[in-house]
């Protein structure tokens, strides 16, 4: 599907993940002539796994074989700051750092955004729906029609990629995640 | 330090690893005759890195380094249910996931266990501290009287793959961590 000469067209490529336990997204972002285009996203089903390691594997073969067919620049992550409970984020944890580790591995760079933060830099409006990130991606990478009817895991990973390609390219580019206190001080009732 | 024929004479090899943002401890444990004994044990230190990533990186680097260089049959990993609060339980799961990665990559199961049912299996209570972990430790593996100054991590580890060793010989093992509702019922008091 994707050669070598195909992928040295672009001056950058970076991978987005939207990791999650039950499906967890992953979109390639290209950068030609100094414009972001889509070249590949999907998602990987972790749901047929009962066990959890089996998912953790799946999660660190699937990235691991990404970044080997598309030698990715740098990784953006969609990071949540909170989560239902501790076990929940233990568990995100680890789907992140499976994937991470997959990046580490290749020397690949590792930046993470929040989802409001993501939202905001797609549509201008952090508190957009999956729906809503999905259609502005589109339009904005000019995707193909046939591709809206990809899973919103695979658009919200790709949104990570768009949002790291749109922070990284600032003057003084700031796109290391707030801090929890930071957000702990901003989402007062988002703390249980 | 080790070669292949010194592994050999193992019938198993069991790593354990206690994982923290800050210090993370291994041990290796092998097992003749059917009797356990300690190969290897230490810390990798993770102080020094500032960034979270290269403190990630690291980790999964010398586990993957220790899987290479040991081929251990099994990981026994030390996997607390709680912790102080969602932010630390989301570094804690990534490195336990790049710890974890290391293995997966390498076909090695992984086997967690709860701090008090390591503590329990060792010393007999599951409330006792990492010096009388460690003090058991030394008196079953007759280890030589210098190792008494190894980072109690390192005894952590080691007491996490000695506990999965005891757990695995059991006729009906049931190794797995119990439930996070199990743990709630259990401990109340621990939920904030």
């Amino acid at each position: 599907m994707t050669n070598a000469a195909e992928l040295r067209q672009y001056e950058r490529i970076i991978i987005g993940i939207d990791p999650g336990t039950n499906v967890m997204g992953y979109g390639l972002l290209g950068v030609i002539s100094k414009k972001p285009v889509m070249i590949a996203m999907g998602v990987i089903e972790l749901n047929k796994f009962e066990s959890h390691y089996l998912r953790l594997r799946r999660i660190y073969e699937r990235v691991a074989m990404l970044v080997d067919q598309y030698l990715p620049d740098e990784m953006a992550i969609e990071a949540p700051f909170f989560g239902k409970n501790l076990q929940s984020m233990l568990k995100l944890g680890r789907a992140q750092g499976v994937a991470m580790a997959a990046a580490l591995a290749h020397d690949v760079p590792i930046a993470e955004y929040e989802p409001r933060k993501i939202k905001m830099a797609i549509t201008g409006n952090g508190a957009a729906s999956k729906q809503q990130v999905s259609d502005m991606l589109h339009r904005i990478l000019a995707m193909p029609p046939d591709s809206t009817k990809m899973k919103l895991d695979a658009t919200d990973a790709l949104a990570a990629a768009l949002c790291h390609f749109y922070e990284s390219g600032k003057p003084l580019a700031s796109h290391k995640c707030s801090s929890w206190k930071e957000f702990i001080a901003k989402n007062p009732d988002r703390i249980k």
